[in-house]
């Protein structure tokens, strides 16, 4: 048996002309319009059989030497390439390249329809061309809009209301009574609504607080894979619209997170924060409960926040501080090795000169 | 189709009296006993219909503005409500909340017994009113306690033995052989017993140790979701009573950790270190190996700890060490490029009194 | 009903003597073959019935005082035990310990072939004895070869190809397109294969960037569990032959993995960052995006990796430098506090000799 790397156009099965191409994306093709596009690549690492694309100057030299089949070009790119690769002519190369990819190149869905093995409890509403996979439960009282494609072996939990155009990949767990807005995406693995942390102490021992609040993730939002979204404990945890998160991220109940904010990979928020709009937060960040993040701010990675940070600031380092204010105070660590050396040096100097200046004060002082 | 989300009462399916609610909770009704509560809340975000509560005397002025149907206070609270709200009267009107909140508004169960496509393998013991989900696996050996609840999707590993009142939330990943004691909750995602990180160096390769040990988590412990517990290289890995974990919490092979500790999410915990009783540990905790963390002890938020850490201390920042020390470096630090400056004025200075004390030291101690 | 933890033994349900496991490793027994082997253990925790080995001089004081029922000795091991514990002479003690712990202590499969609740979709290659186990869903046109097990829960999508002796724990998840080379192991809950986090914003939106791109895993990779792994965006994300990831690690799209190299625990890796080969990075390390790492560095718990790294070189801190150089920074940082006083004393005694000297300088020049 053979296990040799298949190229991606044999998984995706994609056979396309040139033509075709350029029909979907309203292009001109300028060359053999019957050429077969199988596959799709940057312009770097293209082979023969994919559509490529160029969308600044500097690449325009990469046209001549691609063996790809076609290229995306802008509407007056005016040269002809010397190896006589199809050209097709767009407003915008690389959004068509997108749209394209969008389109054509994701697989084909194996399944319509409920799939005979999923679990759809009582009450249970399902919009038009809802998909549902293989070995998915879906609790009673549930929601779910038109176009919504829920992956193999999700969990959704009794009441969810999921909006039209949601994607769940394969082994979402979305908890009682969470709110999906539409066109949500959550990627396999995630957790959406766990119970937060919360416990009283009591003679010495935890004891859970029931936690009872909803997840609400507005329309646009998108979640990374294997994340944790904890419900409210009564009130509830919000993302608002356009947001999204990479993987194996972590918001604490009752946490809310402004419109169109991006948050990298395994940054965690504890309960409570509040993120503004339009906040950019790198990978491993992580905050403090109780703070309040102002819109348009920016995190560097790893940085530790400890206290609420005003809008439009950008923060780095642990405690997080001011980037610019943080690069200085890394510039001076970096001297202190030396400083120690020439503070000694001076300390030496001045025993000599006047020694028992130095010497009286440091009885006294240090 | 209308996605408007519902109130949190919908997804419960909950209509309870005044008089009911107290009936619960051994309190007193003052006001309308029938009145319909709804839904729970805080008494700054409640809303009609919800039942809140007062339990400390800066919040007493909130009840006279509350919309909520109904607040519980202590007995002896001594106004009577400007707005008519009813009261409940009960000895704790925080815990008497919480109790409400576990018992009538934790959404109901969609099924008894096991259900129908969960797999059972051979001699798997069973104790009363196990309820176990859809397309859950139990491999054969394994024993559950009486009124354990297995979540859709759970996978159970041969021999694993689980206690009284076991709660998995769906899609749990309990290894072979792991134990949880009575009353473990494991939210969902989280896996229990996967193989430790011990890997043999021969000729430049790494070689897979063989985990054969075991994972133990005592009574009344509890694990966030997405968290990862290794077993035992060839002994166990132990979490003692009552200690608490949140989300996406790693422990590695062969760790132990104390009674009533509690670790923040994104913490993780390299081989054989060992954790005492009562700990505390904030988020993005890293310890390294085979250490020893006394009882007590507190660590803030993405400490990094390389050390044994006596009992009681509490440490911050990397590496970790004694907060109130950390925190006096981090002052001086601050004044880190400023104390460049007065060195440089001080050197200046000396250079201008006495030239040859300082250049003479220079050329032979920097 | 009992829960009392039963010896591990009875988990893997074990009984050999010590006969057969000599035979099995090309020992030699010194004492009673028939003795009983029921369990493993290191010689310092070795109970009545384990099998335990002694692998370093200054072990072997243990060998007289240990319940084990047979310890693994080196050849020329000259000492007979006052305690009559049976020896198994063998070249390499730990080497044959291991082996033992492979072949006889895993738990056997409870199923063969496939089992018939998975769902295996058209045009899928089995090679020669796959296990696959329940509620599995295997999508279409994947090949997977001879030997390899797939957990109970696995989702593996359409066209994904699994070398020989794969083996995924229960409640893996494997993208479409995604390859898995020969002797993969990937723990329970890890996704191969999620989208990257790539967006294009555009007026004040983010747009996903469809992900095409490819993972392949070499053989002999290991993950650990509740991994995430992004598939490239056009390109693809590789790790190269005999790497191995420790639990909750995040590789982003296009990252480059070389030989050998070990990730632990809570690691995360930026878009395209290229790491070399028989690279060491121990737990929560964060890298950036674009930088290369040269081959057998080696980086320590929490480094925050801002810039390329050459090869051989160790690194700690953040921003990660030389380690050398971040341990003596530390050490002068541990000295501020009183680096703060003694300038303050320098300044008071100046201040005292010749005050106008440093006076003039604070003027101008601080």
């Amino acid at each position: 048996m053979q296990f040799a790397l298949l190229p991606l156009a044999m998984v995706t099965s994609l056979r396309l002309t040139a033509a075709e191409i350029a029909r979907a994306i309203a292009g001109r093709v300028e060359g053999d319009a019957a050429v077969i596009i199988t596959g799709l690549a940057p312009i770097d690492q293209a082979r023969p059989g994919d559509l490529t694309f160029v969308a600044q100057p500097r690449y325009f030299s990469y046209i001549d030497k691609t063996p790809a089949a076609a290229v995306l070009v802008e509407q007056n790119y005016s040269t002809t390439p010397a190896n006589g690769v199809v050209l097709i002519r767009v407003a915008n190369p690389y959004f068509a390249f997108l749209q394209i990819a969008k389109n054509f190149f994701q697989p084909p869905a194996s399944w319509t329809g409920v799939h005979p093995t999923a679990i759809v409890g009582e009450n249970v509403r399902l919009g038009e061309n809802v998909v549902i996979g293989p070995h998915v439960i879906i609790e009673p009282e549930c929601a779910i809009g038109d176009n919504a494609s829920i992956g193999a072996l999700c969990y959704i939990g009794r009441g969810a209301q999921l909006g039209h155009r949601v994607v769940l990949f394969p082994q979402v767990h979305v908890a009682y009574g969470v709110h999906l807005g539409n066109d949500v995406i959550v990627q396999a693995g995630s957790v959406i609504g766990s119970d937060g942390f919360g416990y009283v102490k009591h003679e010495g021992a935890y004891h859970k607080i029931p936690h009872i609040g909803a997840v609400v993730l507005e329309d646009g939002v998108e979640i990374g894979a294997n994340c944790t979204i904890d419900r409210g404990t009564f009130g509830e945890t919000r993302i608002r619209r356009g947001t999204k998160l990479d993987n194996l991220v972590h918001l604490a109940h009752n946490v809310e997170v402004g419109e169109h904010t991006v948050i990298a990979a395994q940054t965690g928020v504890s309960g409570s924060t509040k993120i503004g709009n339009r906040v950019t937060i790198a990978g491993q960040v992580g905050f403090v409960g109780h703070i309040e993040i102002g819109d348009d701010a920016t995190f560097g990675a790893q940085a530790g926040v400890t206290k609420s940070i005003p809008a439009g600031i950008t923060v780095s380092g642990y405690p997080a501080r001011e980037h610019s204010l943080a690069r200085k105070e890394e510039a001076a660590r970096r001297r202190l090795p030396e400083l120690l050396k020439r503070v000694r040096a001076l300390e030496k100097a001045l025993a000599q000169i006047a020694p028992e200046a130095l010497e009286k004060i440091d009885d006294s002082e240090v």
